[in-house]
């Protein structure tokens, strides 16, 4: 429960990257109070976004701003994602944690290939780790120029929520509406074990990536004609 | 060099599944001359198929078929598809081989796992197996009802091509397009590697035809629409 206004709350978004500083910075225009969370106090890059911020931005450690949210983002390199949460177990609790991450590993060059696939995926790593957190995989699929500003594209185009708890995804996607997601849009996969199939779309999106030479594009799911 | 009129060709279709069935009636109505290859002689399931087909379709074992066709469609259940490619070598020799199938793991159950993943694929295993042949991944990505009927989908949508033979895809992406497909639809992803892409996307398929609970669908690459 919060005691902010209606439609305000304390998020942390661990991950000082772009695709953090691009949630974070979605978060505090939104009208939320905002803790961007490093790996070491006093982050250079996360100290200059508070200040380009302002009022609602803060910074800390990953588990400052951890026990600070009311729901916290997973948006580090996928390398590093599954040691963070492992460190804010008791910080997380209960609370919704939203992996937005991608096992990519790097370590061979362009195109990465993923650290872990098939019959797991990151997110059920996490989930394990943490039993209490109500994991959510969502957001992995799109470059974080759509994440937050999905309406770059005017048509119709797809979001997916993977997690075990009904009411986590809900709040996920009411919140995901608020980036510009329309609610028909966003795509319910089922419990967390469906992240392997949203991880396992990265093989592909890379290699379009590396095709069109850009991030900006996403996928529409388009169904036969007459399909009932 | 065929001697046959311009636009019939003699192609081999092995495996008498849904798929091989599909693929190889559409080519007999487009005027080929098909044959459908099974692991026996006397197949019960391609005997009959041949003699609804009429003439330009004939039946034979996996090697008579390689041998007949002037390019070789490989539509066998992907746990078996690597057995029958190295049966095939001096069948196949430096013809097209057009590998539609995927690694589905079915041992489990459903959702299927990938049989093989990630760093490799089951296209670049064959393309191994068989170094003369001209390996193009193609039609994986979709049920077997689009692949030779795209247009059950009005508006545009995608279908890639992987390999590394340039002359081999143009082959196979104007045989495509007497499917339905139409020329923008094609999406040359570059060599047989890319194939891993295109495998790895059959996680988030099978998860999504359980949910819609029908395979009559696809996707649609979209882009910004402020994007060059």
């Amino acid at each position: 429960m919060s005691c902010d206004p209606p439609g305000m709350t304390k998020i942390a978004v661990l991950g000082t990257g772009d695709v953090g500083k691009a949630i974070a910075s979605k978060l505090v225009s939104l009208g939320h109070e905002v803790r961007l969370g490093s790996r070491t106090d006093g982050n250079e890059a996360s100290e200059r976004w508070a200040a380009d911020q302002g009022e609602g931005a803060s910074v800390g450690t990953f588990a400052d701003a951890a026990a600070f949210g009311e729901m916290v983002f997973l948006a580090t390199s996928g390398v590093h994602t599954f040691t963070v949460a492992k460190g804010i177990v008791e910080e997380v609790g209960r609370k919704i944690l939203v992996d937005v991450t991608n096992p990519l590993d790097f370590s061979q060059g362009f195109p990465p290939a993923l650290s872990v696939c098939n019959k797991d995926s990151l997110a059920e790593q996490i989930q394990r780790a943490l039993p209490e957190a109500r994991v959510i995989k969502t957001l992995n699929t799109v470059h974080n120029s759509l994440m937050i500003a999905p309406r770059r594209i005017s048509g119709d185009h797809q979001i997916f929520v993977s997690g075990n708890d009904a009411d986590a995804k809900a709040e996920v996607s009411e919140l995901l509406q608020t980036f510009g997601w329309r609610a028909h849009e966003i795509l319910d996969l089922g419990d967390v074990t469906t992240a392997r199939g949203t991880e396992m779309w990265l093989p592909l999106w890379v290699r379009l990536f590396a095709k069109f030479g850009t991030g900006d594009f996403n996928i529409t799911l388009t169904r036969v004609d007459d399909a009932d």
